[in-house]
């Protein structure tokens, strides 16, 4: 009888749920819509049915039980008392829903809930890159670079939650004086001016101002059409105009980098997210920037990577929240 | 025969000791001049002579013995190994120097040495603000506002050091994008745009403009005699222009505290140095600054304080060091 743990990974759009064993081997996967607008009823229902689905169908293969389910959220949670507390990408019912309670019952396992970028950090640190570093009390700091930018660190070998289970928000670093406004209510965070909106608005910008020529051919004129894929792939061509918007960005994480290591003198930081697919264009640059703002204070030993579980690093950070249990982050 | 701890501030200019018993009360207190330029051996030789003074002086009133010494050094230490690395308010030849062990052979007891302002850090968690808070596991980051901004970080009631003993280098944040350089090299960091030469600077400069006419009249018009206190003694009588030297200052150092409450959701922030006795005048407007800055992220938890150990934290912090012993920080 093998235990299976489900991991899920709520989002504003999308649901990714995945069935691992202990040593963090998928053996199902399965994504869905969330269907926000019908509510935290539903969407719930939802899930417990992504992860019967799972679990039978890891069952026709082998002898398996459901052992826990962790879920990540998009927002803050109580930790402590797997109550939800504020997505800002969800409607305002999902305030103070137990969540994990109400899951716990549903499927007659153990379920906790935490953060998505946390639940992602624990990933990395549990399934990525911390696996290998494993032998002494890692700490890092995960950058997930998308629609938004958050964030997660593992200090020691610890996740460091902070009180309410806020801590770790690295991008709401202010990192502009006076800078734009972002969705949080401050000026200059890290996510206002390096995220992948804050990138496609720059280009856009250049775009429409006839300084990015290679872009404009990309995406016919159209800005609607432009991502960071595509900003990416007019850089690397030679267009100077998607390369000064993703230069723009790679000075802020720059500095949102820089006073994480000043801070905390971690051995690793990770990109995750979308925008991280950028790979070297980002990593590159970020790592000369690292070496240029902390040149006095050590800092050789800082390494920046990409996640090493890619998308996965939410889903499977779950299947780690659901082993761990969060009373042992 | 009572046990004490003998606690050193090495500073450029002056050597802070005090001698105090296991609770941390102070028998005996002398500072002396450093006169670096008479070279490591002589300094060290100073501070031998230092605590045996203070030894007999306590042995006068009361059976006692020495039983260890701290140390806190003005920059990177080795912190393992007991060696100096980098002070750059000292002479070069202070590179390397094995300081913990030539004083511990020389006053026959363990010497320990850690970063001066990781040593006020511990102070305030052994001896201030963390003694009254001390039933759960502190978090606290500490920034001595002086020369240059120092800063120390307790999590979950450990010091972080980080592998080198550099972690917790809050000063050496980037909070302005291009900003002033900085003896560290960077451009922007907090130390440069709100250490105490840099409100100096700004008020010198306001002052000269003719924006600053109290002050002028305080210092009869002398920039050379301007200081934080005398800034703040202008600002307090509603000159304008000695205000806006605070409030620039203030809004850096806002920005730099609201950045370390995002990242680890600490319950303490603590301001020692020289500019820190500015008190209120500093104190209230960073209170507001943090509220604004995380204000969708739960921080009204976060107290700003001033530190409860003042001018001793140093001294007291290498007591407390040396009580500790560098493995048990």
């Amino acid at each position: 009888m093998i235990s299976l743990f489900a991991g899920i990974d709520l989002g504003g759009t999308t649901i990714g749920g995945v069935l691992a064993d202990a040593a963090g081997r998928i053996v199902e996967q399965e994504t869905i819509a969330t269907e926000s607008h019908t509510g935290p009823a539903a969407v719930i229902e939802r899930i417990a049915l992504l992860v019967e689905r799972m679990t039978s169908r890891a069952r026709v293969r082998a002898s398996s039980r459901l052992d826990a389910v962790g879920i990540g959220c998009p927002g803050l949670v109580d930790v402590a008392r797997g109550v939800t507390k504020f997505f800002p990408n969800l409607p305002t019912q999902w305030r103070d829903v137990p969540l994990a309670a109400i899951l716990a019952k549903r499927l007659d396992c153990p379920v906790s809930i935490l953060n998505d970028v946390r639940t992602a950090t624990l990933g990395e640190l549990v399934f990525g890159h911390g696996r290998e570093l494993g032998k002494m009390p890692l700490t890092l700091a995960f950058f997930s670079i998308g629609t938004g930018i958050g964030g997660g660190l593992v200090i020691d070998g610890k996740l460091r939650l902070g009180p309410l289970g806020a801590a770790g928000e690295l991008g709401h670093q202010t990192v502009l004086l006076d800078g734009p406004l972002c969705g949080c209510g401050n000026r200059g965070c890290l996510e206002a001016v390096a995220s992948a909106p804050a990138i496609t608005a720059e280009a856009v910008r250049l775009m429409l101002g006839g300084q990015a020529p290679t872009l404009f051919t990309l995406v016919e004129g159209r800005a609607a059409l432009i991502t960071p894929q595509k900003i990416a792939e007019a850089a690397l061509a030679g267009d100077s105009g998607a390369q000064e918007a993703i230069d723009r960005a790679v000075t802020f994480l720059g500095i949102g980098i820089a006073n994480v290591v000043t801070c905390l003198h971690p051995q690793l930081i990770v990109l995750g997210g979308g925008v991280a697919e950028m790979g070297d264009l980002l990593l590159a640059p970020l790592r000369r920037s690292l070496r240029e703002r902390v040149g006095m204070f050590p800092s050789d030993d800082v390494r920046i990577e990409r996640s090493q579980l890619g998308p996965n690093a939410g889903p499977l950070g779950a299947v780690a929240l659901a082993l761990r249990g969060t009373a042992n982050l």
